[in-house]
């Protein structure tokens, strides 16, 4: 629970905090053994159903290298990526999010992963040889929040392709940037990212306190990771860069020559969270994936917290143009560690799409006194 | 009536022919008289009800450029026009257009407007000193199809800021690129515009040979104007161009840092007709701005005529995003030549938006055997 | 011989007239005929020494289009066009220019230009099959000035790629823009040009009214041909264009990341002269192309004409930054219609290079009283 | 010294290394206590003889925001800058640099600057309300290397305007992204900034081992700041970043409208170093800035260094334009914390521009053999 009121009102319509005062009276126990030291998010591995169509949305269509493939995996990067992957396609009967993969700062600190879950009476794997090629000394785990994590540091040292521009699409994917989770209980997953060593750089809020999304960071961007309400734990997206709008925008024009415009699920537009520039589209399995560019630098330790209320109506869409309610609703399933999909739980809080959306719910362009813009939900 | 069967339909999902063939029952007589050189759309009157407003939305946001004003009018240019205006706001009771004006290729041109009209039956009104400030001789006239147009030559020579960089803002206007037009009949306001010398570039039909939209030239690009189906005269929007895409980009972000989104009515997007990059936003009084980008050279006389299928989804916005109904039903009064509002006639053929949008249209990504990605007109 | 004095200077540091008043002591003959109606510039045919190399130059890193091919010729579009080809690329000894083709705007413009470049006693060629593949009806001749001219209307319509973003690569070329001839006498040159009904959109002058080279058009850009000042005739570029200017710095990167640097001339920069983005590459043979994009419209017949001082710095960059010599000493022979080279005559008149390259040469960035910014012609 | 020989060649045509191998027969004393854990570079204090100029060329030019102004000193900071300043323009009589400004992780990194300095036997001045405003405790040091060092963490927040869309010019700088620093003897140079905690992203090299110059960061960009040898210690440049390239070349468009182009002194371009596209203008002290985007993520402790041979002719330009020799040349002074210039020690290892620009240069496209793509230094 928290409040807008008293906060510092930007000239830009949100609010501004120096930490993020999301409380959660959910908690879940602060380990007594220090966090692995998380460099980035650095790769994740999805089930697919169909590893030729994926094979065609990835490479031929997005452009992705790739830099090994087997008639069951496919291991895919990023044009300025130095190591082995930052994408893993394996097939599988059931799509799904395998893991959320992360790098931390040197192989000492798969020690401290352990003992940190472990604590935490998490399930806790650890191979040597690695979980997917390219990769060594690893550590699994299922986490509180029910999502499978891993982390690592050995990795196999792949060209960095970034001045390759023979290579280059008109979309070209640069790096990959940043996870998105639906969890039930956003200030509970946020005050465990917290412990795990994460930093809020944004959220969204109403009056009441209710937090409807946060985002979080250990490379100093707007987030490796976001906690978005909803029935989880599900995936809601993974993100890559582009260098500039343009390569975003080339995208559509591309899906729309192969005549493919219905994977694209939002946008393109500017988020508000963020100021990105985004794009959200739909693998052949309904795993959504955004393309991302230009947010900003978040790397000092008092990198002042964004808050936006729920009801403003650009801090999805800066344009204010209409967040589609699949984009609400819709998630990838995550596996435990035996490869079965989590059972996913009905989030408790208020919805941010009921509250925005539909009869019930109202935005507002300007929050002012007089004319405020106002949207009712179901305005689209 | 006319029918898609029968036309080379093209890999990118549009059909071509080499002329266009829409046919009406109900035709404007022809003149027996030439008609008119038409160089270009040149500018449009506008009657604005708040003139401050409409200069703080013309000027401030948008950057055109005032090259003179007083306190009923204002006179505005793009950066690279050199005659004295392209747009002129005019303090008025009623929103509304009061003309639609040509440059035409020579002074002598009047004349043969003037007969071309006369025979027509239509009312016409020359002024030596012209209309508006900054142009000399010009001829009004109340068209077959109700529209305000004007034609004229002379005119005063300004500046061209087009090398004046120090000027530019990040969603610098270059240039007027043309006029869409509401009318109850396509087919017979396009057979008329031939008659004008106007040539189809684009159209969208069904296969029963309803058209409910088409894009005709004079300069070579995609059109001066358009007829667009639908309750009649009106005036859908008047259209300015970028140098480029993030240039549009950099207009909606601006219109966000505002708090002006909701003056943002579709977009940004890529069109199918055109193949232009697009935003569509409303002025205080709800006339409707197209900010648009590269479309293709159309200036051959046997330039391909491209037809859409109005089922075609990707048509109206090639990233397959949906029409909001606003920009199907909303346009702007025409007044007469005595400033009074031109009465508005119900559109008698399907309109686009029912067929597309609601319980009885539909649309298709792929228009081949198997999924083609059907969307229900109401799903957005 | 013209003057700078007692014209309009602008703001941005060029002078405008609404005539380009350039005059020759040693004109070519006015015909009594009518010259043929030109559309626009439409392809040029190049003899290459090394076939394959030329193929991927155009083909692999320029990205055209290949229309037809075989063994001895290879005929490319670029994205938008719709007819056959813009380029003939033809193996033969000596590296040259076989033809600058136009369009004209009918079947029946072909006598005119029989009539009109017979009356000036120039060698007047007419096959009715064409002299390349896709081309009907067609006429070539030698010019006045020496240069193998063709006019053709009937041309094999192709599939008009616009729409295909599958296609495209990050330095994609959109349409054919200009040809760029070099010969001694450039008043003599546009005199010409005029009475075959070419209008000067720019020109670079000096106070003696030398005029060191002229823009001239018939679609409505700044240019379907420019006379460079210089020993001809002669070749200077062939130009395409961009949607973007990042196109064009796509194409840098991609010859560098190709290890092809050195084929990049000049640029990429601003031109004064036309506003337009552009940058200079040289093909296997040395022929140069200039990747160019943004110019603006030009098709009202009082098109202010600009005329830039010689010594004014930003008017062949606008940047400021240098032109190396080989951009004004180098340029490709051309054939007569036996395929043999044209002897090639000495300019006469004074050098652009010389008066401001070298230790004679000179140029200011700032035209007033005071600090000029001035440079040494050898201070690179 | 070191070689290129043994390492791995990429197909980009560079060397990379895991770890930089650059060693110092002289090398600065490495303290025995821990260096200040610096975040980033934070701003610098530039001495200008004429504030008025100095404020048209930052503020009106370049549209960096004043965050506060006396009649003596006047603090900017970039679009997405929460800190109070990233450039403090100071009047004084003698151009030069006054500051380079770190930021620390938190306020007990100050205690570690004092005692690792002076441990060093630096002069090492601290004080509790700051030097410049806006900036609490600050500790300023002459360095080893004869730079003005400072660190800081108390600072003032201000608002971040990254939303104020409507405050951003066409060329909008959004970030204060490196210093770079002139030094005799870079290989003892790096080795310091080592020991300060800096990390080497990448190298310019000979076979025989000598080093050029190196880039060098904290935060996980290319660099807070590189080292370039030659006559030091001198300030080379200040680089601010914008998001786009194309906003880079709105302020060359910018620079040419107000016929200020011989402010430009190297590009628009593409670095080889650092992938990033870049511009260098000069202020009305001749103070060098730098404006650059797009360079790569390089925070993984395992991030490859690159090293760039010398005679590679695309280190310094990817499409191989030419460095003027004043870029070489010329920097500016940096002042002792007397504020006195610091005496200038002439360079003593082989000069870059020597070795590749000149009678005695030479620098190569390809590194293969035949056609090198060869290039005498003294040919531009």
């Amino acid at each position: 629970m928290s409040e807008l009121k008293g906060r510092e009102k930007t000239s830009s319509g949100f609010y501004v905090t120096k930490e993020a005062p999301i409380v959660t009276d959910n908690p879940v126990p602060t380990p007594s053994v220090p966090a692995p030291d998380i460099l980035r998010c650095a790769y994740m591995e999805l089930v697919v159903t169909d590893l030729a169509k994926s094979r065609e949305f990835y490479v031929d269509v997005l452009g992705l290298t790739v830099t090994e493939e087997d008639e069951n995996t496919i291991y895919l990067r990023s044009l300025e990526e130095f190591i082995h992957h930052n994408l893993v396609l394996r097939k599988g009967d059931v799509a799904a999010v395998a893991a959320f993969s992360y790098r931390v700062r040197s192989p000492e600190e798969l020690d401290k992963a352990v003992a940190f879950y472990t604590e935490l009476g998490c399930r806790v794997e650890r191979r040597t040889e690695g979980f997917t090629k390219g990769i060594g000394d690893s550590v699994r785990v299922e986490d509180p929040l029910g999502f499978p994590y891993e982390f690592f540091y050995d990795v196999e040292h792949v060209e960095r392709l970034a001045w390759r521009y023979d290579l280059y699409t008109p979309g070209a994917l640069v790096r990959l940037d940043h996870f998105n989770q639906i969890t039930p209980d956003v200030p509970r997953a946020v005050k465990f990212m917290q412990d795990l060593g994460f930093r809020v750089t944004e959220d969204i809020q109403d009056e009441e306190g209710t937090v409807y999304a946060a985002w979080m960071r250990r490379k100093p961007t707007v987030h490796d990771t976001a906690m978005t309400g909803g029935d989880g734990p599900r995936m809601h997206h993974v993100a890559f860069s582009t260098h500039e709008k343009h390569n975003i925008l080339a995208i559509c024009d591309k899906l729309g020559a192969l005549r493919m415009s219905d994977r694209i699920e939002r946008g393109p537009g500017r988020h508000g969270v963020s100021n990105a520039f985004y794009l959200y589209i739909l693998d052949p399995d309904g795993h959504r994936v955004e393309i991302y560019t230009q947010d900003y630098y978040t790397g000092d330790p008092d990198n002042p917290v964004v808050t936006w209320d729920v009801h403003d109506n650009q801090r999805r869409d800066w344009w204010g143009n209409p967040v589609v309610p699949s984009w609400y609703t819709n998630g990838s399933l995550v596996l435990d560690l035996d490869g079965n999909p989590r059972e996913v739980v009905a989030g408790t809080d208020a919805s941010e799409m009921a509250v925005t959306i539909g009869a019930d719910g109202f935005s507002y362009t300007r929050d002012e006194e007089g004319d405020k813009g106002f949207k009712l939900g179901n305005t689209l």
